[in-house]
């Protein structure tokens, strides 16, 4: 059985190629819900969602974000009414949302309805809010104070400069029943190509994970999300800098220092090697830009044995 | 200045009737809502709602409920993905409770957001919800046991043997500020042809407006939703038989006795008027069959003079 602590679009991948060498029922994914927010009265869980549509073949291959298929009918009328519409939600996108939305409000738990949904997409592995409590990341910004994460992320395209993260909530919080089990357990844990400060840390913030993982660290390998110190979506990069670590492998390196032994660089970065060892990190370089199903098995088989 | 209380679609047809002998800045609407309800998150208050889209002229004429021009994109998925599709929410109406919604959860309150939407629409009288604290009307059922409004009527289609009905919260509830104002300065108070149960009741059931249509009994007029001891659409027929009354004029007029000093009856049931009368209520006999916009404004004239 292995472990998978996962953001969005990066991790997604990184399940998808972990599913085409191993079978469902060996993967258990932990999921950032530090993102999750409420809006227009709904429960909207971007991670989990990502991950959902991803391995259920619906997202969109050509845009790269959202479902296949979609349509925006709801969004035009909301937009005209002078809604909130700057945060783009799809109609086949809303439907989950009213779904997911019903069932919290009738008690159901977060990670039964996402379970639900998974099998009814025909999905079989498992994956696991990090926690059922609401937590939310918020950053504090030179240009617009403190701000939420979509605000940050969607509303204004990460184009601010952050001071600091908080995830709100975080220190109140308990991990999902099965999250520690799944991190004791795991043969190894994997950390993947997400943002480390915004996507995986929020996962880190809540009580026990952190320490489970520092006692495992042994087993515990990263992905990088930098290629060439860029990252290939959102703003990793930036964030890495403007919180006091670099843009480099080594900056990612010392990020997950305490809690994994290995990290995985990309080939283009080969250099950062010697740096990422001395750091104490053994450092594997291989491909890990996900542009094929190929290149998700590939890098899969890497983590899983390299 | 004249006031109005008001169900959904008959009192939409009254008010639009109005609207064409008065101007919309002599009309004030008081809204039931007893029908208001949460699902999948979103507020949704059908009364308000319908006469809004009737005043804007967005209703479906052709099916005679919902919007003109509707699709049905995120029913269909919320279908498939095995959510409560019973009560149907098409695309476009579902971006009006998205945008109530959010405002609610802002602290916004459902009279500014209620005036907001009419403003949006074009249409200038004001409509007041009758309360804003929420309250809900309950059946107790011989078949079901004690259902929400909505189960009782959407999804068991008002087939239900009625025991009684229960406005939950009412008591506790306050008027909407400008509510008692309206009732006090009114020339006339209309009761529109809505359910009386169902539709009128819910409204006098918040305390402080009974009190006032007693004290306004000789200005009060009352319209019979009742067409041949037939309701034109919805259980009034019926609920005024399981509750004790008859489904007649007389029963009708009985209901409103207490705060009503005028019963408009429909013209086929001209018969029943000394019935009416015998009772210490006042009777006029018109078409009150709003089948045409000429309809609507004959029978505004009838209540306004008459």
């Amino acid at each position: 059985m292995i472990t998978d602590l996962c953001g969005g679009v990066g991790a997604a991948k990184m399940l998808a190629g972990l599913r085409q060498v191993l079978s469902d029922d060996e993967i258990v994914g932990i999921v950032n819900v530090g993102d999750d927010l409420w809006l227009h009265g709904l429960r909207i869980c971007p991670d989990l969602d990502t991950i959902t549509y991803t391995l259920a073949g619906l997202n969109n291959t050509e845009t790269g974000w959202g479902l296949s298929g979609e349509s925006w009918r709801v969004m035009q009328e909301l937009d005209a009414l002078g809604g909130e519409s700057w945060f783009s939600l799809g109609d086949r996108d809303l439907a989950l949302h009213l779904y997911r939305t019903e069932r919290l409000r009738n008690g159901d738990r977060l990670s039964a309805i996402t379970a639900d949904l998974l099998s009814h997409f025909g999905v079989g592995l498992r994956l696991l809010p990090a926690t059922e409590d609401e937590i939310a990341t918020r950053f504090d910004t030179k240009e617009q104070g403190n701000v939420s994460f979509q605000e940050y992320f969607v509303k204004f395209h990460h184009d601010l400069d952050v001071e600091s993260v908080e995830v709100v909530g975080a220190p109140a919080s308990s991990p999902t029943s099965g999250v520690l089990d799944a991190l004791e357990s795991a043969e190894r844990i994997i950390i993947s190509p997400s943002n480390p400060l915004i996507s995986i840390d929020p996962i880190l913030a809540i009580p026990g994970i952190a320490e489970r993982l520092v006692a495992r660290r042994s087993d515990v390998i990263a992905v990088s999300p930098l290629i060439g110190g860029k990252a290939l979506k959102g703003p990793a990069d930036r964030l890495l800098e403007q919180l006091g670590l670099s843009a480099t492998s080594m900056g990612v390196a010392t990020f997950y220092n305490d809690i994994a032994s290995t990290l995985v660089i990309d080939e283009v970065d080969a250099d950062d090697a010697p740096g990422v060892e001395e750091l104490g990190v053994r450092c594997l370089v291989t491909k890990t830009v996900m542009d094929s199903p190929h290149a998700g098995a590939a890098l899969a088989e890497v983590v899983l044995n390299g």
